[in-house]
């Protein structure tokens, strides 16, 4: 089909481009993903995983999912369900799906819909809580159960009404271009895009059909959640890398996921088929109160949006995030960046970077690349109690492990000829 | 009083430092500012200044504002009855307020109403109506008044309702704050700023009670005219200033105006004195179909936010504008800046720059580096038609005049001993 890999990776990455992921609703779990309505299933970030294998932050988000779909009344309940086997775990990856941190995604969650409107497909992802004390960190207390049924009554509900009054949704790349400009980099850093995305919704909201109370209670909770527009993101990288991964030649890293015990990456020459590695302790700065001792394993499907070439990538458009993970300062998020565009193919032209001197974000993240320089994808990322219950204690950066890339390669390797 | 020039200027920047201006409510002109309820009164940008010394922008501006106030059926009516002195007009800037390009404000036109929490004082504001064909740079036919009579009847009036219900106001400090971290530097480029805003403001709309269509109108508005917080950031560098002003002594830069005619700036050791110059003529980018041809010289009191040490000089915050406004690229961004720390006294600890390695905004604008220097304050600003009734037909940069400098330096030798 290809008569180099590079003419593959080419064609890979030309649909990256071609991508154009659109939020066009909101809508439960269950209504998008076929799976989530056959019994008592739960999604999970990174690769398939048992109960007993999963960390803290993940067996608690485990716990108040469960309680939040009434499949259990207490802590208790909820971990004998689940040590019983009276729950099955899918990966989110594997339903178009992606969710920070533990992931876990119920069928009466609500979720984002992305749309392409370019190639068709569609992803999924769960809404960004707000910080603090909340279920993608492990967190499942009276405080995480009110939020989560605001957010499927109230939150949800409001969303789809304001975005089914835009006919194409919002053009979510239109409005990174503007957001990356201001110091967003989508994974640790989102207050430009969630303010850009309230500046859209805001006049749809006022004019839906809903109670003002409910439509004010929208409006401050969109005001205040700075990270909200990151499980946006998330479900952009995912469309864009899905709508790519059809082409199955090439080099080009389709997706990085963690699951708290592997670090998995799937690469476009070989499909649906994950590379895994033990994955590293992030590092960062804490919450006071908290410290190393008490840093969970990296974990998460956030990874996508490294994989998409933003986050960790594109910290030098972020320097205002780069001291809130410990990073460093403005000189230190160019050096990062600097770096990353070793491992990257291309550059991506609707995400110029003012502080780059308008260089795009980078783009096709290379297997190839990554194991001839040994330089592995810096991720940005929050930081959750290892224990289940406590929820976020800081945020920081966490390197993918090498081993992953280097048997992806290899596997490549055997392959050779088919791209 | 001071022992030394430098210990005079110390105090004149810890009054800017301590200032801290919130926006607490809009209201209409005539209400806040007493000059404008004695008969047929305007206020306008820059020194004080007769009907046909006016260049077309801010002719056009007072026929817009004469027609709206129904003292002229007609551009006509309004140019006679300006032309046989029908018309008084007084500078904004000694009315505790300011306004961009033309400036003119008029009693029925709401103003932005900000209070120093620190030292008490007041500034206003007309508001951003967005680009184009727009009453500030001189446009006055029927679409700039329909719309200025709905920014009297529905903007104004919902602003005001949702500042109302905050009861501290909106405390610009932290807002600007987080802003510069977002690419602003809150002359050419308000984009983060407007969007912050329309962020803390949003649910208090939702929540008072006034019509759903208007408050749909209202956040479709503020949601679209990213220039918003310009004037915002206009009012907030008056006060500021003007509660440093306070302190007769140094050589602080206090205003920097442009009335179309001359340059002017007033400093700390000369009180409430003028020094003028001719204006230069901004350079820049064109909307198309325009060329310098038609470039007005330089018009408005927005050359304050250079004088707090934001704008031009802050242009290494906000690498977006400089494409915008022709400046070239983040490294020219930061060569600007660079240039321009020269002029000034300190830096803003209020204001750090993540792009600058956190260093703060430049303050405290001194007259003696400038003219011993001879570098001169960079401006960025709107351009608008030479012609009466067109508008904005681009965006650029423009130096202050070094005669003016030179001007009040020779004043301040003169009262050497005072200061």
């Amino acid at each position: 089909m290809f008569t180099s890999i590079h003419e593959a990776n080419q064609s890979v990455i030309a649909e990256i481009k071609r991508a154009r992921p659109c939020l066009v609703d909101v809508r439960p779990a269950s209504a998008c993903i076929p799976a989530l309505r056959e019994g008592r299933v739960l999604l999970h970030a990174g690769t398939a995983i048992h109960w007993d294998q999963m960390t803290g932050p993940m067996q608690g988000a485990v716990i108040g999912a469960a309680i939040f779909e009434g499949w259990a009344a207490s802590k208790q309940e909820a971990g004998q369900l689940a040590a019983a086997g009276g729950i099955r775990f899918l990966p989110c990856h594997d339903h178009s799906a992606v969710g920070p941190m533990g992931g876990i995604t119920s069928s009466n969650m609500p979720v984002l819909v992305v749309r392409n409107a370019a190639q068709g497909n569609l992803a999924f992802c769960n809404l960004n809580e707000g910080i603090g004390k909340v279920l993608r960190f492990g967190a499942f207390d009276a405080e995480v159960q009110k939020r989560l049924v605001w957010m499927r009554e109230v939150l949800g509900p409001l969303l789809s009404l304001a975005l089914r009054r835009l006919p194409e949704g919002v053009d979510l790349t239109a409005l990174m271009a503007q957001a990356i400009t201001m110091g967003d980099e989508f994974h640790q850093r989102n207050i430009a895009a969630s303010a850009l995305l309230l500046k859209v919704l805001a006049p749809e909201l006022a004019a839906c059909g809903a109670p003002q109370a409910a439509k004010e209670d929208v409006l401050r909770f969109l005001g205040r959640t700075d990270q909200f527009f990151l499980n946006v993101a998330m479900a952009y990288c995912k469309c864009a890398m899905d709508a790519a991964a059809v082409i199955q030649a090439g080099t080009i890293v389709t997706a990085m996921t963690r699951n708290g015990r592997d670090f998995a990456i799937r690469v476009s020459g070989t499909g649906d088929r994950w590379f895994t590695a033990p994955v590293n302790m992030p590092e960062g700065l804490f919450f006071s109160g908290y410290g190393r001792e008490d840093v969970n394993p990296d974990v998460g499907d956030s990874a996508i949006t490294e994989t998409f070439g933003i986050g960790g990538a594109a910290m030098v458009a972020a320097p205002g995030v780069t001291r809130f993970i410990g990073a460093g300062d403005f000189s230190d998020a160019l050096e990062i960046s600097e770096e990353m565009r070793e491992i990257y193919a291309d550059s991506n032209p609707m995400l110029p970077i003012p502080t780059w001197n308008s260089q795009g974000a980078s783009l096709g993240l290379d297997v190839r690349r990554v194991v001839e320089t040994g330089i592995t994808p810096v991720i940005n990322t929050g930081i959750a109690h290892r224990r289940a219950g406590i929820g976020q204690i800081g945020a920081g950066t966490v390197r993918a492990p090498l081993e992953c890339f280097a048997a992806a390669l290899e596997a490549l390797a055997e392959l050779q000829g088919t791209c």
